[in-house]
């Protein structure tokens, strides 16, 4: 049924109905002006947003909505886990094509759901309505123990860099979806212009490779390292903390104060960050060959892996950590006192790293 | 500057230096990844959201930058108030089109801060991105005492039914201003076609009656009850409330449990109110006449006026109020125990009333 035959309040009534409505923390749940919870007691609140916009963040020939809703989703968890906080609450606003299926609807929050739920997160509010693009804006509501969360500024001199997962994954994706686009190769024999997404999951096609496919799902389905977050947070070892939206370069500049954003204000850290110690998948290595890889893992932005500082000498509590995070956890590089961003490469030669991720309203 | 030239870091860095940064309660602003404040001791929290979009919300021949800001956040403020709230962050969300000007982004954000600094509310997050459109997406954070607030749910049999201030204008005004759009004088000599709402509060044209001018001004740029909505709070006396946003016959359904959204579950109330009582400004039946005036009161929607219950006898102490709230306090009817929601005209004839305010993705 098209939202145009449902409305706005039959639309409504179909979120509110998948809402788990009021309980013992939410007094008041969807359906009312505003919605009300009680805030752990001694509790720091955090609270973050994400929009994502047809034709800029995702393309519908190239995911399917549930990917989308868990996506979504899972942007603004990472912003919390980025924090070494603990994800509560959300609240969605979206403006919704008239011409658009209510089953699309449907898979939209099931997927959201699908990323809310191994985290306890609940969804309690939002807001519906028209629009001419599929809009998607996430709220997140998280909470931390004061003095416990971790922000991006509070690295030294000294410190050890440290990267979960692998980086560059979503970014190879993403050149795979766009060469099936243009009806390129990319030197598989065939790759599904549309919805590669929606049905990927459930059974890969043949004409993509493995590899291939594994790459294309870190990119439209991506995981919030929500966990290791929160356990680096308890850690006591973590001086700084991102998640890596825009890149490697662009996210560690921000961590460092030399980033796009902050060179006004003159930054007075610097770091070297070692090539060989990137933390590549095989999958990577396997589609681009490895230069290419490292290209992908500097630059390429949407992997949401967590990039922190720690004190020297952290380094085997750390490597405790892994299992219980359920993720890989490398030592890339260490923080320096100024002399920007440095990459040694292989032959122990050091250049100069320049920010180079996705920037909105770049011409 | 267009934002392509600002770029998005710089339009970040534009939007972070507006913000007050880390103060007493906040102790992560804007520019970290998420944004961190201590929630009061004790008291609930109240969030919600509410997206504008371009070419549904607004449309930016009939309202300035400036003013678009205002409303953005008004309609927010205006959902914490009907909750008897306070409100005290916020977070924008902005899809912004590449060619917009950096100068109508600064005001756009000038016209929040206007409508956020009179309730002491601070901007501490959000996201923007790129879009076809232009996006507003504000989500907005209060609290209230536990047991305090006042939600939809609560009438009973026997209340009194409240309104503050006057409706009808602001559908008044979208009128004029659809009118103008097509050419029409609706009875005035003329009616600017583009940036009414830009110009209007400096400089009222003379080719507007002041009254048109009112009326429009009431839509673009509506006041939010933000007071009074925290004096009924405490007052004791209110039984529900909700803010008219989709229009009087609409929300006073919500309240009901019989409005478009709740009709599945059947509501067992219902209410009569007062064609003769119902609150019209001079303005609105100056241009319109008093029978139109009725008609987009009770359907019109976009007020962001109080709309309550309360306990019988309740009136005077209501009527205390007024001069605190710095708004008028009308009531309109009552409700009843079933029969539907009815309107008596002047006659003493009472007709059903059906919900008839704005609906999205309706043809």
């Amino acid at each position: 049924m098209k939202l145009s035959r449902l409305g706005e309040f039959g639309t409504i009534a179909r979120i509110a109905a998948r809402s788990r409505g009021p309980g013992e923390e939410v007094t008041v749940g969807i359906g009312d002006d505003a919605a009300a919870y009680m805030p752990g007691p001694g509790m720091s609140s955090l609270v973050a947003a994400d929009m994502m916009v047809e034709g800029v963040h995702f393309d519908l020939g190239w995911t399917g909505y549930r990917e989308l809703g868990r996506k979504a989703l899972a942007v603004n968890l990472s912003d919390i886990a980025a924090m070494g906080g603990r994800p509560l609450y959300y609240l969605v606003s979206l403006g919704l094509p008239a011409d658009m299926d209510s089953a699309g609807l449907d898979e939209l929050y099931r997927g959201m759901e699908e990323s809310a739920a191994p985290h306890g997160v609940r969804l309690i509010g939002g807001d519906t309505c028209s629009s001419a693009i599929l809009v998607i804006s996430v709220t997140i509501i998280g909470e931390a123990v004061p003095g416990k969360m971790i922000t991006r500024t509070g690295a030294c001199p000294g410190d050890d860099i440290y990267v979960t997962g692998t980086l560059g994954d979503s970014a190879g994706g993403l050149e795979i979806l766009k060469a099936g686009a243009r009806g390129e190769g990319l030197g598989a024999s065939e790759l599904p212009g549309v919805n590669v997404g929606a049905g990927l999951r459930a059974r890969p096609s043949e004409n993509i490779g493995a590899g291939m496919a594994y790459l294309i799902n870190r990119h439209i389905d991506p995981s919030p390292r929500v966990e290791a977050g929160m356990l680096l947070a308890r850690s006591g070892l973590v001086t700084a903390m991102i998640d890596v939206s825009d890149g490697l370069s662009s996210d560690l500049g921000h961590i460092l104060g030399i980033g796009k954003m902050e060179r006004a204000s003159g930054g007075k850290l610097g770091a070297v960050i070692y090539d060989k110690v990137i933390p590549l998948s095989g999958e990577l290595v396997g589609v681009y060959g490895r230069g290419k890889a490292v290209r992908l893992a500097l630059h390429g932005g949407e992997d949401y892996e967590l990039l922190f500082t720690a004190r020297p000498g952290g380094g085997d509590a750390l490597a405790g950590l892994q299992d219980m995070a359920g993720i890989a956890i490398n030592k890339i590089g260490s923080v320096a006192d100024g002399g920007g961003l440095l990459l040694e490469t292989a032959g122990g030669k050091r250049r100069a790293l320049r920010p180079r991720g996705y920037e909105h309203f770049a011409r």
